[in-house]
């Protein structure tokens, strides 16, 4: 997380961050130029200015308008192209989470905070701001506001393109708004749990994973994919839906408009709902892991039939795509081999036998914090897995993120 | 299908033969050169090769070697690097089909024919043979075995790589062996069913779609994928089993070793053996199609049951994969809207509610050839679909069509 940080080394970092800013909002500037602007000695500027290019996060060049054979050409100073800092963040539905790499895209650090379902956004962007602020922390590496290159962020429902190909897709998220507001940077929006399967494919339980199928059960019960080495879409952004696949025709009624779905059975609320039913007693995710962990019979017994009904989900998914790998997340695969074994054994029962040994389930390991990781990895776009998605049309503006990298 | 011709042309078809296989087999030659292997007159020669050259089978070059500055270099003639000919062949579980693509990559004709289901493979791929010569009829444009580049074969069944990273796959398959023997020029092999949704998605009922889910009813139930633009082959080879996705726990057992799959509910087996059960008769799909036709209760009743098996499972695969257009091909779609029908009202209950305007069902439009179809446009892998998708080792010695179309 943040690092420790004295009055002396803060003071040093907001002198930084107002360099970096100018460099943002001029473009490439002198030292003289820069000096005019920020009103801090020689010294200091110069001083902060050697740091900033020995970091990486600051670049000389050579000005192309200097007249020629009039002595040394005035030589320039911009922020480095090759290398961006990101923020992604995380609004899950009942808590957020956000994540930073800095210039060498090198995460510097992580945060978490939950949250009432119903905060509007205004508080949800507030709260992500100071969340924001605990990762700016002293020292080399960490990250600076004023060379912030674009935010990658997550938010939780289908994000549903319309059929019209002329239409220039939808009216922008307010998430997307209000950072953009406040930060000034480009903001990229994904379904937050397609970005989860995203960074646990970069950097997690699937790292390297050419197919891979990500399961969350969560509040909600999503997903997403990864075909053939490219994150999957679908069209009109409609994939990774394996909350909404029947699993009880004539089921309960979804929020989808469905019945009988699998978030009908496997999400939070209806395993908490189902285990009271049965008599017994759970608030929460972490109470109904200690039924499990006493060997509560009927934590046990529910769980064993949540996990056959997923596992048949997902050896359904499997027969159709045929990943290598399965990552199960989401606070609900927290309940461990009560849920996982059953899980193993439908997959292993209804998925193609040929399959059987072909097929890797694992538990996710980013943990809640997966979604914002995704989120950078949506802005940086270096994943071979992201060569194929779309980028996104802010992301145009940032020549160091698409032209050096994509070329 | 194949052109008409006398025995004259067939004279000249087979000195043009004759030509070709003399390029194929010894590289760029001189006129003169050629004459001497032919044996044929200058007059025939110089004739056949300005036709060659006319239709772009064969262009003209200057040699590298010719000693500068002693009159004119020796031109020299070799097969067009940019225009392979090619056959598909789809040996299908009790026929074959075959097409052919000219220089231009124009399809010349298809051909079928069906046969027992156990005729051994010396004898399908001979059958292979002669229905190919039926295509290599007279006429500019026609198929010229001499300039045959490559074969694209599909088989039944998945063809599933070992999970060793150091295996070079699998054996080749007796079709595989076969043919090269036969024809002398490389042969690419894979599932005939994924090569039909591919076949489909080129120049069929998705010709242009991005994300298209084909199932094909027939002997077996499988299918294929585009996904995001790509024939998607799956970790191991193995995707489009959607014939082996459960749609009845403890149901009738499937050869590919399960229980319930849809193979054994909704295969042309499964359906005519139930049809008999429930008091009908058909020996096959036609006569079944028939009793469609004389809105025979029975057969209304089975076909509704089993198209609803069928939709539910295109729900789940729409669900997680988001497909914009999904083709039902194989003989049992004959039946038409008594299938069909159902097939859409279980689609349309068990898909998510914001997709079920964004999904379109269609019926295959390629018939029985869609596999060898495919198989051709695996050899010419031309297709932005097959872009990402593995070329097969024989590939790279047909320099035209992985070089020079893939720079």
């Amino acid at each position: 997380m943040a690092q420790p940080h004295g009055p002396l080394s803060q003071l040093r970092r907001g002198h930084e961050e107002l360099v970096l800013g100018l460099l943002r909002k001029h473009g490439p500037l002198s030292r003289g130029e820069l000096g005019k602007h920020c009103g801090l000695s020689r010294t200091t500027l110069y001083d902060i200015l050697a740091e900033l290019v020995a970091e990486g996060a600051v670049v000389t060049a050579t000005s192309q308008d200097a007249p020629r054979g009039r002595g040394r050409p005035a030589e320039t100073l911009t922020l480095n192209p090759d290398a961006g800092q990101a923020i992604g963040i995380d609004f899950a539905r009942r808590g957020l989470h956000v994540a930073a790499v800095n210039v060498a895209h090198e995460i510097v650090g992580s945060a978490s905070e939950p949250h009432d379902a119903d905060l509007p956004w205004e508080e949800r962007v507030a709260l992500a701001e100071r969340l924001v602020g605990s990762l700016t922390g002293a020292g080399s590496g960490a990250l600076r506001l004023g060379a912030l290159a674009a935010i990658g962020v997550g938010v939780v429902g289908a994000q549903v393109e319309g059929t019209d190909p002329d239409e220039k897709g939808s009216a922008p998220h307010p998430a997307q708004l209000l950072l953009r507001e406040r930060f000034g940077v480009p903001v990229l929006l994904d379904n937050n749990t397609r970005l989860a399967a995203l960074g646990e494919s970069i950097w997690g339980a699937a790292a390297g994973g050419q197919d891979v199928l990500y399961l969350r059960l969560s509040h909600g019960v999503g997903g997403g994919l990864v075909v053939g080495g490219s994150l999957h879409r679908g069209a009109y952004g409609l994939s990774g839906e394996f909350g909404h696949i029947t699993v009880e025709p004539g089921g309960a009624r979804c929020d989808c408009g469905g019945t009988g779905c699998l978030e009908t059975v496997a999400s939070i609320r209806a395993v908490l709902d189902a285990y009271r039913d049965a008599g017994g007693r759970a608030a929460d995710i972490p109470e109904l892991v200690k039924a499990v962990r006493a060997g509560e019979t009927g934590a046990l017994t529910l769980l064993s039939g949540v996990g056959a009904r997923i596992g048949e989900v997902l050896a359904a998914v499997c027969n159709a795509i045929g990943p290598s790998v399965i990552v199960i997340g989401g606070e609900l695969a927290e309940t461990g081999p009560a849920l996982i074994g059953p899980i193993e054994g439908a997959l292993h029962d209804h998925v193609m036998p040929v399959s059987r040994q072909r097929v890797s389930l694992r538990r996710a390991t980013l943990g809640e914090v997966a979604g914002a990781l995704g989120g950078i990895a949506l802005v940086l776009h270096e994943s071979p897995l992201l060569s194929r998605y779309p980028a996104g049309p802010d992301l145009a503006e940032i020549p160091s993120m698409t032209q050096t990298r994509h070329p």
